[in-house]
């Protein structure tokens, strides 16, 4: 599957463009397009913010017109920001490349246009387009080149990404069992006892059942668990000790 | 409900920091905290980057230590690079978000803490935060300290947006009524019958079925429809005219 290209319409700074294929190799995208940028290129400044994405920069192919640097995408999604009146689609990021990679996945060549920084994209560049996506934002708005490309970017990885939403390092915390777990509870609440901490009598269980309670919540690890248990059993050492 | 800070440890370039500001000023961030800035504070190049977010960087709180800085928050979670080794748990970007919406609308301060720009978080730093959250990436890993920042607060805004994933401006377009479709179709298939186009007649039922897939397809407006009946009324016209 080919990811989309980034196609940038008369980028004014190189600093951007940079930014651009830096966001780009951190979220797996490769294929940079300029029409008509409004700087030198190759760029100086574009190549010192690229920082380890070299490689995308100098592919980079130019084009003098959206026409001719569009010609050969079968799907372009065009950046807009929001007030623009558009009568296409408005997909949000996520549902934009949803869209993308499906269509990707089909074996489409697509694209996701983004224009310039100051005067975004223009009709003409609209009209090949065959739908918008807009970044959602608070009411204040004001996002650059570079982190509109690293939001995208980010959001086409995500639309394949299966990273659990929540994990733990498999490799460094195992789980306690159960056995774990009550050897502790019992360990902790026989010297809890002999403390006398567990009084008055009928409030015992209610007590006993809290604490486990909390020790649960904190879902520790085997290791954790015998950590613990040469925590109380150091502190009960001490105890004694202190009392000669 | 009060949005998660923002907490910048030992950040190096003011241009980070300023970058910070505007990314949260973006997506509904207000409270930007430094621990211990490795530069000079306030900076002139923060200021310079933030465009428009002034009112966080002059809002923003300094303090030497982390313990400090952290003091009053209940739920903190911190963000790390993908390999380090951490007993805690790791949250997506997404499931952070919901954690913190979720505890921030119970009443809790909440933050996300950042590391410097070459360090990153110390061990101290982590071992105050509740979990971690780590940037799903491609292989290659070059995120900046401001594009971290960005990506979260995006996070933190869309956890909360409803803007739907696919929509088309309501106001300037309202989607053609059946009665006005099938004016279209019966309009069409009318000329085309005259222009002999329709045929042979056994193929009749076929393409009338093709054309009609196709514009339902597009999904046009009221007036989208009114402009193609123009359309057509504009061609048969001039072909009578061509023939005289």
């Amino acid at each position: 599957m080919t990811p989309p290209a980034v196609i940038l319409s008369k980028p004014q700074m190189g600093e951007n463009v940079g930014a651009a294929a830096r966001a780009m190799k951190n979220f797996g995208l490769k294929e940079l397009v300029l029409i008509a940028p409004k700087m030198e290129w190759p760029n100086d400044r574009a190549q010192m913010l690229a920082s380890g994405s070299g490689d995308i920069l100098e592919a980079t192919q130019v084009y003098p017109s959206a026409a001719e640097a569009l010609a050969p995408y079968q799907l372009v999604l065009a950046t807009t920001a929001r007030d623009r009146d558009v009568l296409k689609e408005i997909h949000t990021p996520e549902a934009a490349m949803r869209r993308l990679r499906a269509a990707a996945r089909d074996g489409a060549r697509t694209a996701i246009l983004f224009g310039g920084e100051r005067a975004g994209l223009d009709n003409d560049e609209m009209s090949l387009a065959d739908a918008v996506i807009t970044i959602p934002t608070a009411d204040f708005w004001s996002l650059n080149l570079g982190q509109a490309v690293l939001l995208l970017a980010y959001e086409w990885l995500k639309s394949a990404d299966t990273t659990p939403a929540v994990r733990t390092r498999s490799t460094v915390a195992v789980p306690a069992s159960r056995q774990e777990l009550v050897g502790l509870f019992e360990h902790l609440e026989k010297e809890l006892d002999a403390a006398e901490f567990l009084f008055p009598p009928a409030k015992r269980e209610t007590m006993v059942r809290n604490i486990r309670a909390m020790i649960m919540r904190s879902r520790l690890s085997d290791q954790e668990v015998r950590t613990i248990r040469g925590m109380i059993v150091a502190l009960v050492r001490n105890k004694y000790r202190g009392k000669k």
